[in-house]
């Protein structure tokens, strides 16, 4: 399958990190599986924090298990620390993600450790991960969370962000997130710290993980397009949150991305009509009060609607 | 008040005319005057159509007499045919907008009548104007709509869109609206077109009409911006949708495109917190089912959120 841009589901990660109910582990197996047909090529399928501290990822054995199962799938997890990236490369997951954020004052908050600590805690990864031949097959990656704003700070210097991506490129991350985690970014601050991440470390390495808090979530992602992004990070129905910056819900709505995108001829890979029908697997397994987000999810496609992808062909 | 782009309100006209209770007329009077007062420099206040079509209107002598008695407006309103627009013309609205379809087929549904025959009573409007000079303080402006895709027809050609512009202004049209009335339209669409309209008619006459059906109006204002459209329709709440069109519910949310704008540094002139207190009118006088839309209003402004334009002084 051609693709143009590569769009990675993080609402079995970012979504559900805020859903108190256990979501079944069935259910989010069915999920993956249902996305993967769909032809979702990367989800960030779970947490590997302490059970007790999120009970929502006790189940992420299973989980990356069953991920790891499927064909053509790129399977990736966020990790806090070396403890967490350990059982992340003893599963052999194939990305793991770490997260600091430019903001100091919400790395205190987020993690309880300072930008500095969290560099550190980034090389203790990459040191477990030298540690064992096996673990070689397993990227490391990281967000660079609020690099567009923060709740706690206001406006963060661009010069601060790109200045943590290179420390992370430095110590060896293959992929760096720019997060708006708190929906603060505008389109033209957008289009302008892609331009130079993507300068300084180039369109493979440069991921847009963005919200849409307030509502210009699909506008960022095609300001970031235009600079030259190819990687997206997004949730079905928009799941998603972040517990420590207050009103931060809803990733970027997966469904009308993938809309925009093949609208406009930029090939996805995935298929609308069957990603859209996945909405289902949530609504039943959801808390009722969960809001589900998107408005293609509503209105359906135009009519005549032409995708820039191909369907696919039925396994 | 130095702006950068031109935001008109049409939810008092595009959002009341599926309303079916009467909005009173105060309210209509609080609504204009309190946009005003925001910084608001052009509103759609009405149509001039019969009462007994659309009954939201039939106070819209003294909507109008109210709007031209504030400064710094320009007021608009809507006309179907030549003796609607003597009614405008009589009351000295400053600009009458037409409207005519891009799709034949949803003219004949919206109008009763062929693209053609839209075209002879446009001329009919202008002989209106013709017949007297104090009409000629009144500009005649047209909407496309279905510019950028039909319900009924499915795409649209560009072409067809451009060729009507044409026409529309050949026969004295001093602004074109291109109306993606159903939300059918993606932004790299959107912006080949305004390039072309643009390159074709000047910037001074080109005005963007986007539906927010799909998510990906403020997108598409993005993709018409880029493409140096300056003038933009939206509603206060995203009130709007068409009557003939099946699920186009919904214009562009006004406070969320001011805060778009303002946080990119292009300057609307409205203050966006004066502007966001004026939902509290729709909220007192819409039926309770009807929707408000819109992020902004709910998250917030970033902290430290320092919008391009200043704040209005005190009057």
């Amino acid at each position: 399958m051609e693709r143009d841009v590569i769009l990675r589901e993080v609402g079995l990660r970012d979504g559900l990190q805020l859903v108190k109910e256990m979501f079944p582990t069935d259910a989010k197996k069915r999920w993956i599986s249902e996305e993967v047909a769909a032809g979702m090529s990367e989800i960030e399928v779970c947490s590997f924090v302490p059970p007790h501290v999120v009970p929502q990822f006790q189940d992420h054995e299973e989980v990356v298990r069953h991920a790891k199962s499927l064909s053509d799938l790129t399977v990736s997890a966020l990790v806090p620390n070396a403890k967490g990236a350990e059982r992340g490369f003893m599963l052999g997951v194939d990305k793991l993600n770490f997260v600091v954020s430019a903001s100091e004052t919400h790395n205190q908050k987020n993690v309880k450790c300072s930008t500095e600590d969290s560099l550190v805690r980034f090389e203790q990864i990459m040191e477990v991960r030298a540690s064992n031949p096996d673990y070689a097959k397993t990227e490391v990656c990281s967000g660079v969370s609020t690099a567009l704003g923060c709740t706690l700070e206001g406006e963060i210097d661009p010069k601060r962000a790109l200045w943590l991506m290179g420390e992370l490129v430095k110590r060896g991350a293959t992929e760096i997130g720019i997060a708006d985690t708190v929906g603060y970014a505008n389109p033209g601050q957008v289009k302008a710290l892609f331009i130079d991440a993507i300068a300084e470390f180039g369109a493979d390495r440069v991921v847009a993980h963005f919200h849409d808090t307030r509502g210009l979530g699909l506008a960022n992602s095609l300001a970031a397009y235009e600079a030259g992004c190819r990687k997206f990070d997004a949730s079905l129905a928009g799941l998603g949150g972040c517990p420590f910056a207050p009103m931060a819900t809803g990733n970027v709505v997966m469904d009308d991305l993938v809309f925009m995108f093949e609208a406009m001829g930029v090939r996805t890979g995935i298929d609308l009509d069957r990603l859209l029908s996945i909405r289902e697997v949530l609504r039943e397994n959801l808390p009722a009060d969960e809001p589900l987000h998107g408005m293609i999810s509503k209105a359906g496609p135009p009519k005549g609607f032409r995708p820039a992808s191909q369907p696919l062909a039925a396994e």
